[in-house]
């Protein structure tokens, strides 16, 4: 029915993922504003919202066309805008959308934003980023209140909330650094309404903590296996399965699958070294990739057992860039499986 | 003109690129057939094709049928053909291509071609895959006489070549390789026509060994940073170049640009263990990246000097896997711009 290497959903996990976190949301009074990123999918998106998703969270102006294109009316552009070209489509969002929300970390960055929108006559809602520790976007702690004073100064622009990415559990640091930061701007005579954190290892935490008022988790539809490994979700939990067959098995010790870095992410590396956890193999590791080949070994050398033919359930390290490889993604429920086109694939502008 | 993160192509090297190989190739007397993995568009394999090759070379029965709805009409799949789905779609193109030569490195494989060639009423030409070492798909040297007696044995099958990918330089023992395997089986009262090996870093001495007639090299129509420390190109030959713009700069530090693990590809670091070289930073390292977010530091940790809005040119470690990260690439001609589809991009079947 389907052929390999593609991404298998479980339809019934994946919506029991999209319910469990909700329910948490809504218990502890926090708006859950998914990150698209993990599917890329209209349809779950709007899954997520019917399960009372306040908005969606993409990383990118294009995502977000493709989004708006799907019918979501409320998306927070978690990244900084920067460059006219991406400026502009983000306007022509901003008219369309009930809320669109973008992102800032530097002066230059919301200046720019606030030129255009004088330019346009209309405003623009923004949050300031602010790094928790992660070491990527986000204006560093110490210098996060004189930024945001600067930004709410900006003609055209309202300066509405904070947010913060943090990855990895990290004692609530994330939620503590956004309420200290409203506080002091709070001091300043600076109201923020938004405070935004929490991915999926940290995201429970940050919506029971009673410091912010979103979190934005994306892994958590699917999870992975750097998730389980987290303990951010129980094996029963996890909905994807990359679905691959042996071509080729030369030597006992080794086999290669028809999925190589053209499907299973490199960027985390497994603790054994391995890019996915074979499914009823704790012995097999994959550490070796070329584009189109897997190979798989075990992990004491001994003859993999596996012959050409061979059907194998993989669980990939990291979900999300896998499903950035694929055109489609299938959904199984009760035995049936259909194709689900991986919508704002490829939208890296 | 073009927004960022994307990949730009310089025409006239690329056009350079692509006649230098020829011209090596047709000096020697050898086939080319490059494989068309590293630009995935048809119309750069029309260049490829009106420059003199024979004919392209695919991973996968999906990319061919790009290939094939693009009017190329001679097509190497240089892949173990597994499962009957992809056979199935194997047979179609058969029926409809001049040429379509297919490949297997098991006597199960070849046997489930045989089946399905009977079955249909037509005969397969087929190649046997050859380990020279790279240690992934193909039969192992030792084994290699007795399963191509094998494979030439079976009905509707027309076993006339073998082939083998090394990757990097080895004394051409890629193509000794082959050649004894060959005169084996001349012994043995069986005629091989065609010898293929070759990359891009082996292919020019593969095609002067006078040992081939076929060389399959992909990388060289752009070439990247990985060829350049291999020496399979000079600096300037490098047709590819990654654009991308600094979004974000919180410590003097580091700074981050537009693109992460969605346009860099992470199977190849450098040397200084940076995922590209930015051109005219060589202090430089791109070495941690999120999805969208790719940290440059320079390699003393003194500061980076970029700001926010400054636009890099990147060449990349290996920019096969960056194309397949992008629906499009640009080619720059005297000035002008032009978007090319990726056509062949996400083809895993």
């Amino acid at each position: 029915l389907i052929d390999t290497p593609c991404i298998k959903i479980d339809y019934q996990k994946l919506t029991a993922n999209i319910n469990r976190m909700q329910e948490t949301c809504t218990k502890h009074n926090c708006n859950l504003r998914p990150h698209i990123k993990t599917h890329k999918s209209i349809e779950i998106a709007r899954m997520q919202m019917k399960a009372g998703a306040i908005g969606i969270t993409c990383a990118k102006v294009s995502e977000a066309e493709v989004m708006a294109a799907g019918g979501l009316t409320d998306i927070f552009i978690a990244y900084p805008l920067i460059g006219s070209a991406k400026i502009d489509r983000a306007i022509i969002l901003a008219k369309r959308l009930n809320r669109l929300i973008l992102a800032a970390d530097s002066l230059a960055g919301a200046e720019a934003l606030s030129r255009e929108a004088v330019r346009h006559g209309l405003e623009l809602e923004l949050r300031l980023e602010i790094d928790s520790g992660a070491g990527r976007t986000g204006v560093t702690a110490q210098n996060a209140a004189d930024l945001a004073e600067a930004i709410s100064k900006l003609p055209n622009i309202r300066l509405t909330g904070l947010f913060t990415f943090r990855g990895v559990a990290a004692n609530l640091e994330e939620c503590t650094l956004l309420d200290q930061v409203k506080r002091t701007l709070s001091q300043r005579g600076i109201e923020i309404k938004d405070l935004s954190a929490g991915s999926t290892p940290t995201g429970l935490a940050c919506a029971a903590s009673g410091l912010l008022n979103e979190i934005r988790p994306g892994t958590y539809v699917f999870y992975d296996q750097s998730c389980l490994l987290q303990g951010a979700c129980q094996a029963d939990d996890i909905a994807a399965r990359i679905i691959a067959t042996v071509v080729s098995t030369p030597k006992p010790d080794y086999a290669v699958i028809d999925g190589g870095s053209k499907t299973f992410p490199m960027d985390v590396q497994l603790s054994n070294k391995s890019y996915a956890h074979v499914l009823g193999r704790d012995d097999l590791i994959l550490d070796k990739l070329n584009e189109e080949h897997g190979m798989l070994r075990t992990s004491d050398g001994s003859p993999t057992g596996l012959k050409v033919g061979d059907v194998l359930e993989l669980i990939p390290s990291h979900i999300c860039p896998a499903v950035n490889l694929q055109n489609y993604i299938y959904i199984e429920e009760g035995g049936v499986i259909r194709r689900l086109p991986v919508d704002a694939r490829g939208m890296v502008l």
